[in-house]
């Protein structure tokens, strides 16, 4: 996607041995490249969320395991080095699924090959493939979402439809175009009008930096509001869709997101607002079949509640948000029911949030 | 209420033409008393927001007259000055129904009499009558409403009633009590267990900053979350009750509230928790009859979201949230529809959100 004039995406081989990335803790403030040299810079850089986003976390370590091959100059036993590589990158973020999946696959590739060159050259070739397959996949639920926008405009006489989503399952989570965001990138990119509602997303405000930043580079028009804003808008009739990625999917479609997601689901319910979630279909758990009993709610450190980042005078800076000794509670996601969800939009098409169809498109 | 040992109300005559107030912009990290010397000092302390809260408002414009009237020293044409300095302290917040009412008010009173010495006894008189009303229907709010929490607290084993709360409908935003945390107040001081959760309410904070400095103050136990947060807390049966304020109420209980209220009675309502109102019957409006249709909703200035004020390195401090450019929206409350209301608690008892309940209250 665009940043200024230049399309950009959000890791990329610089060189031999030499990855780079948009560093994101900085965002929107500051945009920063950084180097990624070694398998100690992408354990960094994942652990520190330089990159976030489950799909990009997958990427950035499956490119960490080839750096780590580039760094190691002795043929011998270069398999053993490698496994404690895997190991140490595997802390990095212990809770990620792509993260771990990545690396497997990464070790499988290498289990075939016997010489370090081979392995580097295998390596490269296997971060290259999961991230191509990554972007595709956005790519896909793009071309499968754009459709839902572009018949909401046709009964909006040109102005904009209005997509309203939460936290940032935009291309800087992904490798490019994003989850809930390829639809919209798709339909702006074809003249189509939209305007997007982007909740600030707290605790973090992923939504406030990282959402707001992508669409103004890409020239998207959109307006941040307060994660508590969203009903009042549907109300007033000035939501035309809501659009959401996912964490986790179970079997039968309750899509377990960001927390505050539930509560945008029945707003649109509650004012006939039909109410999307994409993904791609590896976040679907298909041993799942209550979300609300069965997907483990993630509880993160408190001090996200108590203290926010902004910029002020210059740099990044903490401030206190509540009483000092206040206590707090900071829950990752909620799970929003599959009856409030309208449809999932996968890379294999729109499907109806129930178990038939859902599997349906696996098999496809 | 308690603030450490001691209890306070949120506004009190000192001596003799010297009125102090609690400084309610450097809460929860500065506990500051403001002295309030003069018209003028009054007009500075509502316009800036040292006190908020409808109830506090009124109370404090009231108390602002008769100081107007004890700096007046010169007994000729009293009435001409004391009607210009009315005027000016109307200007002070100009959307507030109870500044014009207690302004109103004074003025009526002092035109039954004729020297600036009556004056000054009469608009004293007239303030601490305000004071006490606004008191003792809140303290009132509490009789009514406590007895919901002590028949969910049976119910819980000796378990703490969890309720939730949005914005600051506290004592800070009255005079002493509040409206929806009287009746967790009387509870909490008659030995019911209860635990708060406290919505932070972006994007002023009130719930992170003044209601859960309150709680702590009066040792009632309570929890800080984002404004997210609700939803997940009642799907996993954590939250067994929602009381919040409502700034306006309309005659088949309507109730608009500090915009994010709506979303909470969506979840209360989708996962069977009751919800009430808590309010003073001077907070109904009985002209209208369609909340989402009727009741103008303020938009208030961006910068409250695009910049956040909190603590760090010993002083309050602003820090940007957004991209510089970034286009948001500040609408300040949302409408939740009487249907989605369990009961409203007022001063003259607990009544059903409609027409002819809410009626017989007046009535009675």
């Amino acid at each position: 996607m665009l940043v200024g004039e230049e399309n950009y995406q959000t890791i990329w081989l610089k060189q031999e041995g030499w990855v780079q990335v948009i560093d994101q803790r900085h965002l929107p403030f500051e945009f920063i490249i950084r180097d990624l040299r070694s398998l100690q810079d992408t354990w960094w850089a994942i652990r520190e969320m330089v990159v976030r986003g489950a799909p990009l976390i997958g990427v950035a370590a499956s490119f960490g395991i080839y750096l780590a091959l580039m760094e190691d100059s002795c043929e011998a036993r270069w398999q053993q080095r490698l496994q404690s590589s895997a190991e140490h990158l595997r802390t990095a973020r212990p809770t990620g699924v792509n993260l771990a999946y990545a690396i497997d696959r990464q070790l499988e590739r290498l289990s075939e090959v016997a010489t370090l060159e081979q392995a580097r050259k295998k390596a490269l070739e296997t971060a290259r493939q999961l991230k191509e397959q990554e972007k595709e996949n956005c790519r896909l639920i793009g071309e499968h979402g754009m459709p839902l926008i572009r018949d909401l405009a046709e009964k909006k006489n040109g102005k904009p439809v209005n997509i309203l989503t939460h936290c940032n399952a935009g291309w800087l989570a992904t490798v490019d175009h994003g989850t809930a965001t390829a639809p919209i990138y798709k339909a702006h990119d074809q003249g189509i009008p939209v305007h997007v509602w982007v909740d600030e997303t707290r605790p973090r405000n992923q939504g406030a930096r990282l959402t707001a930043w992508e669409l103004e580079q890409h020239g998207v028009p959109y307006t941040v509001v307060a994660d508590n804003t969203g009903g009042l808008l549907m109300q007033k009739g000035m939501v035309d869709m809501v659009i959401v990625g996912s964490d986790r999917t179970t079997a039968n479609g309750d899509v377990a997101n960001k927390i505050g997601t539930y509560l945008k689901a029945l707003a649109a319910r509650d004012n006939n607002i039909p109410f999307y979630a994409a993904l791609p279909l590896s976040t679907i758990d298909r041993n799942l079949t209550n979300g609300i009993r069965d997907i483990p709610i993630e509880q993160r450190n408190k001090e996200e509640v108590k203290y926010i980042e902004g910029y002020s005078e210059g740099r990044l800076r903490k401030v206190l948000l509540t009483p000092e000794k206040s206590r707090v509670a900071n829950y990752g996601f909620d799970v929003t029911p599959a009856a409030y969800v309208t449809s999932l939009i996968t890379e294999k098409g729109v499907c109806k949030p129930n178990q038939q169809d859902i599997e349906k498109l696996f098999q496809s």
